[in-house]
């Protein structure tokens, strides 16, 4: 039935996200046309997908490989010509450009601080967003609501966690709310020592062991930084002081968020450590998708466990909760931070605790102005940047 | 504020769900204003709590007890004319004719099928009534939903186990739901033999482990005839066939109930083995009363099991699921030989694995029309009692 057919575009198809999203449109051609796809450097992945898919737009971030997927979308293989009627985009500026184009649905999956500007550009717009990039709400959650207070915009989380709250919170008053609880798997490093940490790989750091992921999202899985962002998205999504959000361990992965009311009913959102459940929940939104999911068994939920995080190994958790109450642009500076320290590690010239030291360093040094303006983010944020590299010359000697 | 002050009118106010809802509206005299109270044989108690609560009607079910009724309220103690401006009732046809009489919300807490009529007027006038009554809705379910429809009257489950559904249901269409899942404690006989069970006494049977109960509810717990019954209610209120009500063994009574969504979500209402829980949901509804409860401690939640109920042992569950498929009034008859097995058994003239031998014989023997008028589902419970009584006669030679 076309009439109820949705169209999606997907910024950051790609990723672990688009990989997931896009395996649910396949299930549910009936219900889903993906009308926009974009990519940051993964072209040959790029161009197989807009052959698959088809969208009216496609667009790879890396200028660089513009020429690579126009070559692929014009011959691929033995279909000539496969890729017309798809128009070929590249840079940055022009997936933020196409975020200006009315979809059914939005879905925000592009990884940190370059998924702003699309975000931005699909609330002021209107429409439904679903929000997986959560670096966006860390760093102008302010701006972001109040465009979509302007335009009517409506916020899905997609995060699991934030989608858990989302839906144990239906129909029910803000003012019934006494706090919320984000579960956390405690990554994969969740029972070494302090010392074992110092010299842990990038490769046992995007080990998880519930959830398969990015490799950004998974290191801040590992340093808890992770749970750290998702304290401040929660404070932005649904307007809560940081001291009624907590963090508990649940090494299952089974129960994403519980709502706390103050009548003494909790209401928990449960499900398998699957990211198709929550972004089949945002794609179907206000119905639900039945894409034929396995049942959770309820011996898994038999053997669950929850726990207090310990801020003295994973001290990234209690940083994030000081940017959420100095407030203004603190966590944008604290975002900007990890980005920069996550990709240090990732290519192997800082240690795994060096994450922390840089994000302490940069929240004790810089100042965070008040101003939520999209320029003074933006410029803050390259300023916070370029302190770190300065950091990470004097300490480690990187040249970069 | 006079202006947001809700009228109640209690239904069974000296039974346990009676004292939990009193003990709430002593919490908020602001909130809540008690204009009827009715009792069945605890003349004592009833006349204590209109002296405390000063409703418009008072009302015992025991015609005989009506005199005294009157006598405790004209002169009680030091406080000559405590009771003027109460009036006084007596007889269960009097306490259904004070169900006519509009209330903002009507609490049905009578046990057993004496709770019929008050629920059925009740629901007949319009209005919101919190239903604790599951043998009215059992018995009578199809006409008291289909009075609800004409009248636009609300219901709202106050079993812990219902009310924990319709908290998860929320705001979603009954499309989307997969099945649901009701937990049960299991009883005090939940890990005897069958050969230990067959001597339990009525003492043991009413040693609930985790809930304070009423007599004849905490032995159907024992039976797990209560979940059958509340397996029948939940088709009834939530218009679910038997096979998407799942019942699963959860020892802790922390999680009341599931709802599996079709997306692969489950939302779980949890909280403490505490009846002013869904009591206080159903009294400040669609709102939600802080009463200051206790949060339950995230500890508690890591030793939760879930188990299968054994059906050789604990028979009753099936029997209900039996007379479910069957239709009709074979919930009804059921439902009728359950309260005369377990008046027997709480008197000590039959032994407890007889409750279920009873129910079996009911089921087996007698045929269940199909016709849904009160009539018929009055004179149909009167013939199953009277079979009953011919059976105990028969097996057990016990006469009236």
């Amino acid at each position: 039935m076309a009439e109820s057919q949705k169209t999606v575009a997907l910024f950051g198809a790609t990723g672990s996200i688009g990989s997931s999203t896009l395996d649910l449109v396949l299930r549910h051609p009936e219900r889903f046309r993906v009308s926009i796809l974009t990519g940051g450097r993964n072209v040959k992945l790029l161009s197989q997908l807009a052959l698959r898919f088809r969208p009216d737009h496609v667009a790879i971030a890396d200028e660089k490989l513009l020429p690579e997927l126009r070559d692929n979308l014009a011959s691929e293989g033995a279909s000539e010509g496969a890729g017309e009627g798809i128009e070929v985009h590249g840079g940055d500026a022009a997936i933020a450009d196409l975020a200006r184009i009315d979809a059914d649905l939005t879905v925000a999956a592009i990884t940190g601080m370059a998924g702003l500007m699309p975000v931005l550009n699909a609330v002021e717009r209107g429409g439904v967003i679903a929000i997986a990039n959560k670096e966006s709400i860390v760093t102008a959650g302010a701006l972001i609501l109040e465009a979509a207070k302007k335009s009517g915009a409506v916020l899905l989380p997609m995060d699991s966690e934030h989608n858990a709250i989302m839906q144990a919170m239906v129909g029910q008053k803000p003012e019934s709310i006494d706090r919320i609880i984000l579960t956390a798997s405690g990554g994969p490093f969740w029972d070494w020592s302090g010392e074992q940490m110092q010299s842990a790989t990038p490769q046992q750091a995007v080990n998880h062991p519930n959830w398969s992921m990015g490799a950004k999202i998974s290191v801040d899985s590992a340093t808890m930084m992770n749970k750290g962002l998702e304290v401040i998205e929660a404070g932005v999504l649904f307007d809560l002081p940081e001291d009624r959000i907590r963090v508990m361990i649940h090494r299952q992965s089974l129960v994403h968020g519980i709502v706390c009311y103050r009548d003494g009913s909790m209401l928990a959102q449960m499900g398998d450590a699957d990211m198709r459940v929550p972004i089949s929940h945002c794609l179907a939104w206000p119905d639900r998708l039945d894409w034929q999911p396995e049942p959770l068994s309820l011996d898994a939920l038999a053997s669950m466990t929850f726990e207090q995080p310990d801020p003295d190994r994973f001290p990234c958790l209690e940083l994030a909760r000081e940017a959420m109450r100095a407030g203004g642009l603190a966590p944008t500076s604290l975002n900007a931070a990890n980005e920069v320290a996550v990709e240090h590690f990732l290519n192997g010239s800082i240690g795994f605790l060096d994450i922390a030291g840089l994000n302490r360093h940069i929240l004790d040094t810089i100042d965070h102005p008040a101003s939520l303006a999209l320029d003074a983010i933006i410029s803050h944020d390259r300023m916070v940047r370029k302190s770190c590299h300065e950091w990470l010359a004097q300490q480690h000697g990187i040249n970069r």
